[in-house]
């Protein structure tokens, strides 16, 4: 079955820069078979108007926890809430039914906006998986190694074992990659660190974990080791190619030449690690320093949407600002942070981020007749300070059409709510426990 | 004519804070008439289900240049934009007719973002006061003064004159209210400042022009007086209660005490200033000193969209992060900066602003239907942190609905912008002589 989208302004996102303004790109139910300029010529059995939308590649979220979805608009604007309320309702209040719903929910989400792809990192990662597995989506699930009690082990690091037993059920699907996922630097031993970057390297998957973000994560480095965060774990031996380091707010200059050196990839989560008023990640360095770096949405508690969009803005204005420059991190260059950026953060490069012939059929297009997207002189510019999630038209991942007219087309979005609130009966009456900070 | 709407949160914006959880207003084609909990009782011509939506005061855009939608993703990442092509460009392209199409179109683009006021310095301004008296949005619209000349006047100061008949044509007007805008503290000489203000002072009308904006500007005034803009201002005699200082990125504490102790408004714009790497106003040092601040867009191409909803993202976001304070500016306070603040910044807050009775009934609901919108424990931080433009559903200026489900009701979106596009065509043309830097 192929599908033809034509008439269409296609940001390919490849190595040459081609945008094709009368665009067209032809997939079937796996790969893209060819994009180019004009009219394809070729057979298809589907064959969609473009309108003159932006068809640009499925964009790639490095960095969730997406079964957070029932804590959305909870205690924004508490500090230290992480202590203070989500650990405590995460343990008490999180079953693998709940974490299931709001995945399903999430996804809703995450494709109603154009992620293709995403890593999530939470507890009961099995059911997120699964979640993902059934809804279509591209995912990397980690399940998170943590040293305290929590709502899916009564041991601390508990997750280690856990995380394996998910490695081994979902190891070779073609769309669901299980990866390991120590929470951060502070809340793991050393020790357990380098436990779970061994059961990394054993499968061969990711390593992805929480570093450089909190100030008192900071201190604690520096007193115990004298060193930073991302020092410690060179140290340790966890950084490298597979290893996805989270938020990196405070990263040095050294640190970033030890990221570069290393591989190590970044997940940059501008819009959560601003509004928590923690500061500006040097993306602009890292790039500069050629470092990997994708970005993240966080969780919807703490990024509250789950789009790219709203990243995008962030981004381009704290790196415009950090650096006191207004041609710093142009358009085209935050487009390529969330796709094929994220795709080599995920070390799929060779497989998503780029609209390219072999590389899968993951899509979206926007459409450019609301109000907020005309004119149309630059659709980097339209796609960064524009648009919004209101924007995606449709989306397809593997050549599978999940999302078209601004519908789900195999999720009923009402349903899927209901049962995400239902799930929710007991979370909501022991958040009432916190009502004093949330 | 009664309107009723029932069942929806109210966020009253009123002095104490009310919110109605399962709220109504009832209002007329001029005023509010009753806001609370639970059923009204009074009669009604129509009653509208709220569906658990979000009903706000309309939200009050403090700053922006409507006309300018023709220039929407054109070089936004090139470095002195203002002088390298805007200024040029607007002097050989701007006509009347492009102006009264463009504010049309923006007008479009502000109703269906929640936007039913708005501050409105450009050229041609009266073609922009007539496109707002036609489309039914309430207006504070300034003619800009400026020693240059302009696509408007070809001598430089010539907006003064052209500003006296704005004030005499529109004065009284119901929804329409003139003002004086000289363009900024550098390009009118001081005595024109001063002549703009004599004129504001003449007519009892605002007053309003770019303030501590550039770098340039900065260090001019501190070469040529020994002051800051807003200090020179203040000597000057033109801060006051009539006055909105738009920017005012670098304000220091002691530009901040006179703006408090004159009554000097503030119009912040979050977004056009941080993506132009220019920095971030101490917004929340003003409202501690006791300023009034109001929330602006700045032109669409500068900030891109006329909705508020981006700004707040970037108000918190950017005011957290100055301030390492994630509790700094929580979403309650950010989204009275969007309504009750900008109708105090316009002087009008005693007509506009908050949902209580006696007020214009100026309302916005959102739905809280769309994927984004769920859960919803603090509805403050769901219209700060998740919602956007789309999730705008009926906006009411006046009592008078100007959109229903998501549509203009009184305007065909589809013509307005193939009227303005078939306007842009000499625009286009002139345009491609600035290719190297757009």
């Amino acid at each position: 079955m192929r599908t033809l989208i034509e008439n269409a302004i296609v940001l390919t996102m490849d190595d040459k820069g081609h945008v094709w303004q009368d665009g067209y790109v032809l997939f079937d139910e796996e790969k893209i078979l060819e994009a180019g300029e004009g009219s394809c010529g070729k057979a298809c059995d589907i064959r969609i108007d473009g309108r003159q939308g932006i068809l640009m590649p499925g964009m790639v979220n490095v960095h969730s926890h997406i079964p957070m979805i029932p804590f959305r608009s909870m205690g924004d604007d508490c500090p230290d809430r992480l202590r203070r309320f989500l650990f405590p309702l995460e343990l008490e209040a999180m079953t693998p039914k709940l974490v299931y719903a709001a995945a399903r929910y999430a996804v809703c989400e995450l494709l109603l906006s154009g992620v293709t792809s995403v890593l999530d990192m939470y507890y009961f990662e099995d059911q997120v998986a699964r979640a993902c597995e059934e809804t279509g989506i591209r995912a990397w699930a980690g399940e998170t190694v943590i040293g305290q009690e929590t709502c899916d082990s009564k041991e601390a690091y508990g997750g280690l074992e856990l995380c394996e037993d998910l490695i081994c059920r979902w190891r070779g699907h073609e769309r669901i990659h299980p990866l390991v996922a120590p929470h951060a630097t502070n809340t793991s031993s050393p020790e357990m660190l380098k436990a779970a970057y061994d059961l990394a390297e054993k499968y061969q998957v990711p390593y992805t974990l929480h570093v450089s973000e909190m100030d008192y994560e900071m201190s604690y480095f520096k007193e115990k080791y004298g060193k930073t965060p991302i020092a410690f774990l060179k140290g340790l031996g966890v950084l490298g190619e597979r290893t996805v380091a989270v938020h990196c707010i405070h990263a040095t200059e050294e640190d970033i030449r030890l990221l570069a050196e290393t591989g190590t990839k970044v997940a940059h989560c501008a819009g959560s690690n601003t509004k928590a008023g923690k500061g500006i990640c040097p993306a602009l360095d890292m790039k500069r320093a050629g470092v990997c770096v994708g970005v993240g949405t966080d969780g919807p508690s703490s990024g509250n949407t789950l789009d790219l969009f709203t990243q995008f803005k962030m981004i381009a204005s704290f790196q415009k600002t950090r650096y006191h420059d207004r041609s710093a991190f142009p358009a085209r260059e935050i487009v390529a942070l969330g796709t094929t950026g994220g795709a080599q953060v995920l070390g799929a490069e060779k497989e998503i981020g780029s609209i390219e012939a072999g590389k899968r059929a993951d899509l979206v297009l926007l459409e450019t007749e609301s109000v907020n997207m005309f004119p149309l002189f630059n659709p980097y510019s339209a796609v960064v300070y524009s648009a919004n999630a209101s924007n995606v038209d449709s989306v397809w991942v593997q050549g599978r059409l999940l999302v078209q007219g601004h519908r789900l087309t195999e999720m009923d979005l009402q349903e899927e709510r209901e049962r995400l609130w239902s799930e929710m009966s007991e979370f909501k009456s022991l958040a009432g426990k916190y009502q004093d900070v949330i």
